[in-house]
């Protein structure tokens, strides 16, 4: 029944593979071989042919647990490294490839991977090799029903980590405790993992990046929450930014303008829109006000089976190995509101999850946007 | 005073770096960044040359926080993606290198970032680029006294979390919720955060690489935890593996078996081993008494800022870009038991802590290797 699902992601895959001259797919991240075949793990490898035939390369230990997950119609286990480097020529051995083009993962592929998976052991000479990125991209980029269901429930443990967290803000906790308390709730919400938990606080809330530390809040500082659930292997994205206190006035005005840009940005996610536009109608806001110099980040990003995935905004893309996007179709997922607003002092940032559907935007992340903790 | 810790490393690799014909390194790992200037943080980079000085590039909104904690000579924010590249080609002129050799870490970049770094905008192209792997790692591979101590708070956070992570597994628990209760005792126990933590129970345990699932531990079972708590930037490597009720025969010949291996292991872990010998010793008790092919993995690793960094085994250590290790020196530190033991129907697996001392084993971790959860 699942197995469906597979084969038409597979028969769309081997469309775009035809396109783009490839004879075969070498896949090595999870997120992309999840998608493909539904299982995707460290140490392992999906060879996809342009016919859209699947050979799997997993550690000797996990082919049983692999057989019970994913779409194949080969699976070899390897011992090691060398194994591995075996076991790739021996799927090309397998599919009778012995000349062509494989597609290869470049903005995953780190320069040592590459070197295994294009070892002369693991290849044939007159296999060549190049970037695949974009194919699988177009492929993950507009989500199908189930998908979107997924999403959503991540979205609503986002809300339940979101809820714990806010609850655990006040002067003396440390920011690893309000993760903690964040990250246990969504465990305990149904999530089976999560991506980084950023909470960040007082000056720390500047900065793009605010992972966790040991700071402890003082009465009056910026929290900025940033949670990215993973329920039956898809993300959903939330980021909330509250006050420990009463806000004083600059925060009030840095976080109303911040909302007030996020918010008109997501009323205009509709089926054909632009990134750029949406892009364009977050940054103009925040510009007009003064604060050109105050953005950092991609303001828009897609959500899937990685929190942040394509569609990236035409400057992102280009230097994430992802092609410019195109109108935004229905049923893109993307997070509104990652660039955030870093006034020097401090930063405020409000992030939802939203679908594109034809009538406009479908938010899914519902926490409530509010600077104060109790009101 | 805090700053002599950098200028001591920094003088040290300038040494490694004239050995190896370098006149500048270009660090992106935040690892390898951390060790030398004191900050390691996404989306920016380390420029250091022969002469051991530092220009750092970071995200605009992140300068002042990066003055607060890095030890630098030249600090410069950039706004996006072409903002970094132009920063680099600055750096380079700044110290002024028009010309030479520049190290690059090729098993951290992945293609698109090091397009990124090498962009002609990026660099004067008469700069060349090699990989400079091995040359971090070789700083990073003996350990300073208050690296151990480091060390040493993260693995007594990892007992905290081992303790509450095992008082929380009965039937009817998920993996999910059991990872749940570890990463929230680490968390209280002071950690910053974690590399991510393995759960896995029942048939999973035998799967190399076990994320947590939805799946409810079942009476029975054996349930495999592993765990890396990060304290001040230092991680710890833990793994237990206990079972949900009566261990059957099967299972407790396993992982008596196993422990004895890890423990011989353990027990020779001197100045001057061989990795080889340690890898050796593993693998023999395993192999003698029939298990060769139930073995997948290094069984031993280093760990330090990272839960698994070098030395590894030489056969593992040439397909992570490292170089064949050496005979171990005083204060490395290790983890000792990370192959396991996976015979088809379940694994079990013990990992421990270690630092290497003149005298033998100093054990960090030390949550009781016990197979029944409560005796």
């Amino acid at each position: 029944m699942v197995t469906q699902r597979y084969q038409d992601r597979l028969t769309r895959c081997s469309r775009l593979m035809k396109e783009a001259g490839l004879d075969a797919l070498l896949l090595t991240k999870p997120a992309n071989m999840f998608y493909l075949t539904g299982d995707g793990r460290l140490c392992a490898y999906a060879m996809i042919t342009h016919e859209g035939k699947v050979a799997l390369g997993v550690p000797s230990t996990d082919v049983d647990d692999v057989k019970l997950l994913a779409h194949f119609d080969h699976i070899a286990g390897f011992e090691n490294e060398v194994g591995m480097i075996h076991s790739i020529a021996h799927g090309f051995e397998h599919f009778g490839i012995r000349a062509g083009t494989a597609g290869l993962e470049y903005t995953f592929l780190t320069q040592s991977m590459m070197s295994m998976l294009t070892h002369p052991h693991a290849k044939p000479a007159a296999v060549t090799v190049k970037d695949c990125t974009h194919i699988i991209s177009q492929l993950r980029i507009v989500k199908e029903g189930p998908e979107i269901e997924f999403i959503g429930e991540a979205a609503k443990v986002a809300d339940a980590g979101m809820t714990a967290a806010i609850k655990a803000v006040k002067p003396g906790v440390t920011e690893s405790q309000v993760a903690a308390e964040a990250e246990y709730a969504m465990r305990q919400a149904g999530a089976e993992g999560f991506s980084r938990t950023y909470v960040s606080s007082g000056p720390r809330t500047n900065i793009a990046h605010g992972l966790p530390t040991g700071r402890q809040l003082e009465e009056g500082d910026l929290v900025m929450i940033d949670l990215h659930p993973i329920v039956n292997g898809y993300s959903a994205d939330m980021c909330r930014t509250v006050c420990t206190g009463k806000p004083t006035v600059e925060q009030r005005a840095a976080y109303d303008l911040y909302l007030q840009a996020q918010q008109a940005t997501v009323a205009k996610v509709k089926k054909g829109v632009e990134m750029g536009e949406l892009e364009q109608t977050m940054h103009a806001t925040l510009r007009d006000a003064g604060h050109a110099e105050h953005i950092f980040g991609p303001p828009i990003h897609g959500v899937g089976i990685e929190f942040e995935e394509a569609p990236l905004p035409a400057g992102h893309a280009f230097f994430h190995g992802e092609k410019a996007p195109t109108p935004l179709e229905a049923n893109v997922v993307i997070a509104v509101g990652n660039c955030g607003l870093y006034t020097g002092a401090f930063g405020v940032r409000v992030e939802d999850t939203v679908v594109v559907t034809p009538e406009g935007p479908m938010v899914l992340t519902s926490y409530p946007r509010r600077l104060e903790k109790d009101t």
